[in-house]
């Protein structure tokens, strides 16, 4: 509604934005029209899904541009790996407070980095006023009936996780604290790793999956709710990095673990006769998967102590609107 | 990143939009896993639009939820009229201050209302916590080759405008100014109509198109930029409400109408022996096409007066960023 002469900013900031997104052969028309043309490919279905970053809600507000864009970007790459999808193509839409062309070169760099590792051409979107927010759509391939639902855990299947858990809450405790930050703690806050290539494998075993991003305990919890039924975990199997050892005391470290959100790695249940396929899927995409409980009749999910004691959250998971 | 007990707000408000959404056969997998499953149709590309409504941008901060809901899909609506699509799922990313359920439910009276007028299906999203913010993702569907595009005019080409121009920036002036608004410009102003059925329509004779959403120069001025050519267009020509010939005199009327934003009409340009096809759309689709100019070699809009003399708007149409 803010009325300006034209040849104005908005427009500056999208030709910006179209002149470093690179070429898809299945895009028809990309930016600059008042939509995107895209050609999905015969005998797929398409995937969707839409992630948006706030400032101070998502990342902190000391986060480096490159940075946001990447995490904008990952968080919705991390969703489609949770369906085993491959991914294809994005929107975004930039709201700032006013245009700023050198925020958003080094935005895109970030975000165009992550796109160009997994062929996401950036097809559309918009950028307006307003407090710094970034919403993404990505857009995947999944042949039918291919996709990792969450609705699919059995009882019987042993629970996994990729990579390690807890670094990102880790580095943004000790960013809340303000005194030193561990930088591969905040590596993996700012730059979480979309298992995109984990996921796709996965497709042929798991039953079920999703990416850990408000915390292990919650989002297994969401596959048990859709799956009907419950999940054991065994605190010490959960993957450690050396960096959240070094940091933290345990008690500490299986909060962060179990609870911390913004992971986003993946957990999926399996049979327990495909553990010789999740080793060579671990070997083959070069992402650890580690074993860490197993699917239950019943409903929840209880943690256990190596003594075998039930251990009980502070909290279990974040949402971003309460309180 | 703000960390709650389990069982919150978020999720409550999510299921609050699933228990509302309607169904439709090519969706697989609608709210509630990690992204939505479609199905595009043998024979269809896909056509994908993304806006963003920031309050105190887009709308007045006393705009009425319902009235918000309406707008942020009737915009996004409005991009795949102008590109001939038809309507299919959307994705909706709602950034609250605090989860607010009242207000959630009303905004969804008047999102969900315009979209089963479409029948499109609401299939994912996110809602987080930060400044009122509203990204909506739309995608449509139109066979190859027949969307409508900006990059299609050609001289000689006559200039098409759909509805009224001008309300809702009256009505906007008005709420400004303070004092009295007239009910039906205020109405332009929250409940714009996309043209989907005009839009479609029209693909079979329009040679390009664009919906009015930065004004009428400026978006006409898109066209020209995109097909390399010039535009004439008549100020008396411009279509006008009662409304708006009864709250403005004839300058600040003409300059409304040329340049104010947030019409959601449609600008296409046709060749001149299809006058007789516009009529027939017009008729059929109840929406006034009205002749305002016509596509000329060289480059920029010009508008005339009556009299033939050439106007200079103060400005021409809007951006979000500038100033």
């Amino acid at each position: 509604m803010s009325e300006h002469p034209r040849g104005t900013d908005e427009f500056d900031l999208i030709e910006r934005i179209r002149a470093r997104v690179v070429a898809r052969d299945d895009v028809m028309l990309g930016i600059g029209d008042d939509a995107a043309i895209v050609q999905v490919p015969a005998g797929q279905q398409l995937v969707i899904a839409t992630d948006t970053l706030n400032a101070g809600v998502h990342f902190p507000a000391d986060t480096a541009p490159a940075d946001i864009g990447w995490k904008a970007l990952a968080v919705n790459l991390s969703d489609l790996a949770a369906m085993a999808a491959q991914p294809a193509w994005c929107t975004l839409s930039l709201s700032l407070p006013h245009a700023d062309a050198a925020w958003l070169d080094a935005f895109l760099d970030g975000f165009l980095d992550l796109a160009a590792q997994h062929r996401v051409t950036l097809v559309g979107g918009d950028t307006t006023r307003g407090p710094p927010s970034i919403c993404v759509t990505v857009h995947g391939l999944v042949a039918p009936g291919r996709a990792l639902r969450r609705d699919g855990a059995r009882v019987g299947d042993e629970v996994w996780v990729s990579g390690t858990l807890g670094d990102a809450a880790g580095g943004l405790a000790q960013w809340r604290a303000g005194g030193a930050i561990d930088a591969s703690l905040r590596a993996r806050l700012d730059r979480p790793t979309p298992r995109i290539c984990t996921g796709l494998a996965l497709a042929e075993v798991a039953h079920a999956g999703i990416d850990v991003s408000d915390g292990l305990l919650a989002d297994l919890g969401h596959i048990c709710r859709a799956s009907d039924v419950g999940a054991q975990v065994e605190l010490a199997r959960l993957p450690v990095s050396a960096a959240l050892r070094a940091a933290y005391a345990e008690s500490e470290r299986h909060a962060l673990q179990a609870t911390g959100g913004d992971d986003y790695e993946l957990c999926f249940t399996t049979p327990p006769q495909a553990r010789a396929t999740i080793g060579r899927i671990a070997a083959e995409t070069g992402t650890a998967l580690t074993r860490i409980g197993r699917i239950v009749a019943g409903s929840g999910v209880q943690a256990f102590t190596a003594a075998g004691t039930a251990w009980i959250p502070d909290r279990a998971g974040y949402a971003h609107f309460a309180g």
